[in-house]
């Protein structure tokens, strides 16, 4: 198949990219380089040392004999986004090229209007396209578990059957997420929805979990494949970041009771998560959800299995809650869909938590730990006109 | 009370303005004129001859006696926007600045990511305003009733408790709406949802049905208090429009089978909504859903009472749906909140269309028929590169 991976040059990006051509497809990359910006406005790096795009597609070429198409562009463009399609003639768009961190979006007004427009401005522009180069071609949309919040009742894939007053109908999911970041996927999913019932375009909706690890079969064959490690606290996964200030030597910094559960996944699961959804494509006029996750863990219990991997003088530090969730709230989420078309789960492993460990060490110097800290608070206090300025970024 | 107007100068934000302020609250107004600038775009005007806001703000203090202070701006620009709430201080904000109309959101890709953008950056920026300058301002938005679309169960007033696998909870209601337009009431339903959560902001959603009528209590004093009328495809609701092609001899048009029912309102009780919502506020950290309307009718069955009404000699030409939407459905909407509240509705009758029919005769020399016909295509054919053209306007 023709795969276009749109924000190929990021931390999932990249690696689903490499996945994808070495399972024997044929890939594009799309980016606008907007991850590499935002590192240099948080004064932050990938504690793995990353090179630029240009020279990991030559290092792919050389290490697999296969070319990956690029095109440097942002998706807020419609021109460049539907020439884009129409150069690279997909079966199936990968999307992951989206504003994915939730403190990010809260800094103030100027972020939150900044990833809402970004994501869903990109998003639609790439429906447009679809729907006027090729109805046919397969979305596969990144979205996340922390779209639906912490509901009382369990968590569905996407769609949820209701009776209600004696009548039924299959709804979608209904969505309480926490912050504009996870606001963005969720207006996303109603559009995408949409473009699928109105133009009969067909799509996968991946409501992915907290990804951690960092490398997969391909990245691991040199090291100028690499992708990004993000230990901040901005942009950081919960366990990447955990693992990070167990190295340095700093308390694992828990929100509030670290009772918060979430759905998690190991990155090569991710990767062949997506691989999974192109090569079995929704159907026309289909609108498909899968929630992209394979094990549930807590916050606290997170930090348990990172310190008893990484030995008992690490700390763990309960610091109050930056965000405005429940700290302990009911959490099941169903997540068959990709088991049943053939994802064989990594689950998270002592194996893992050596191979993670080791990359931090091997890293450690490049850690700043004054990014470890939340510096983004869900609620701020008033600001300056205009700008409701939570954090002093860099 | 201080109430603010966002979008004060369109069809129903003036008539609110005047009946807020002739029920004794102090009213500041502002607007962007975008709503006039849709009508340069699409070669329309008002039915009804409106002059300048300037002119009809003076016309009320000679009327009335009472100033209503202007702020002229867009809400996309959040330094406007935050100056605007700090210089007014109101103790409620009603907001109708959004681009409202279904056919206009769908016209290509430049009008659909148009509408998302001002309608959710402009409720972000107020989000933000309010949250920065006062958190216990009221915030009453209105939103649209097509934003459920057309479930096949029983829609409730924005929330739902549901039962399953025997667990509970209380939702927001599930919403599948039908257009961009549509979808953008819906992401701003949600942003608004999570600021009433974060950050403890009040706040009323008036999910309103399609209005007809043109005249209020306040707008009958004198000709230049007059509010706009719109009778095209685009901006036209069906009643108004209808009505319309009545005295001009036109069929009047039927999408589909007219099987599609709605909730629908008198004008009158739009203003009167605004004025109940706003002097029964929601409490901190509320986000409050009306259902706005009075009575549900069929498109056919409006074409039927407009016949009625206007004579024999009318005919109804049923058109090729050019909406992606149910023709025949299942339709029940609860609208108990606003009548618990002491709303007494003016239902739909002879008398209403005996005055409409008036003003419509009135001024029908104005009326280009050319505007009727549906011009906007859901399911619109390929297009120019970056542009998915359903419709060539002006």
């Amino acid at each position: 198949m023709r795969i276009l991976v749109l924000g190929g040059d990021g931390y999932l990006g990249w690696p689903t990219a490499l996945h994808l051509s070495a399972s024997g497809h044929e890939v594009g990359l799309v980016d606008s380089f907007a991850r590499r910006g935002y590192d240099t406005e948080l004064g932050a790096t990938s504690l793995v040392p990353i090179v630029s795009l240009e020279e990991r597609v030559e290092a792919w070429r050389q290490a697999s004999g296969t070319r990956l198409a690029t095109y440097i562009g942002d998706l807020t463009d419609p021109v460049f986004t539907h020439r884009t399609v129409e150069a690279f003639r997909p079966d199936a768009i990968v999307h992951f090229a989206e504003q994915r961190s939730a403190p990010y979006s809260m800094i103030d007004q100027a972020h939150a209007v900044y990833t809402q427009m970004n994501n869903v401005v990109g998003t639609l522009n790439v429906l447009y396209a679809i729907a006027d180069v090729d109805p046919s071609i397969h979305l596969v949309k990144l979205g996340s578990m922390g779209e639906y919040g912490t509901p009382n009742i369990d968590i569905e894939e996407g769609w949820l059957e209701i009776t209600h007053n004696g009548r039924t109908d299959r709804v979608l999911y209904p969505k309480r997420p926490g912050s504009f970041y996870h606001l963005s996927k969720v207006h996303d999913s109603h559009n995408i929805e949409f473009a699928c019932r109105a133009w009969g375009l067909a799509a996968t909706d991946l409501n992915q979990g907290i990804v951690y690890g960092q490398e997969t079969e391909e990245t691991r064959r040199r090291p100028d494949l690499a992708t990004r490690f993000d230990y901040d606290a901005v942009f950081g996964t919960v366990l990447n970041r955990m693992v990070v200030q167990a190295v340095c030597g700093h308390p694992l910094t828990v929100y509030g009771s670290g009772g918060q559960t979430r759905g998690m996944l190991d990155i090569r699961d991710t990767v062949e998560c997506v691989r999974i959804a192109c090569e079995h494509p929704a159907r026309p006029g289909e609108f498909r959800v899968f929630n992209q996750f394979t094990e549930e863990f807590s916050v606290r219990g997170i930090a348990a299995l990172v310190r008893e991997a990484a030995g008992d003088d690490v700390a763990i530090a309960m610091v109050d809650n930056p965000r405005v969730e429940a700290d302990e709230h009911y959490y099941h989420a169903e997540h068959s869909g990709l088991v049943e078309l053939g994802l064989e789960p990594h689950l998270l492993s002592d194996t893992l938590f050596d191979s993670l460990l080791a990359i931090a060490r091997r890293h450690r110097d490049n850690a700043d730990p004054s990014l470890f800290d939340p510096s983004v608070r869900w609620r701020a206090t008033s600001s300056p006109v205009g700008s409701r300025q939570s954090v002093l970024v860099a």
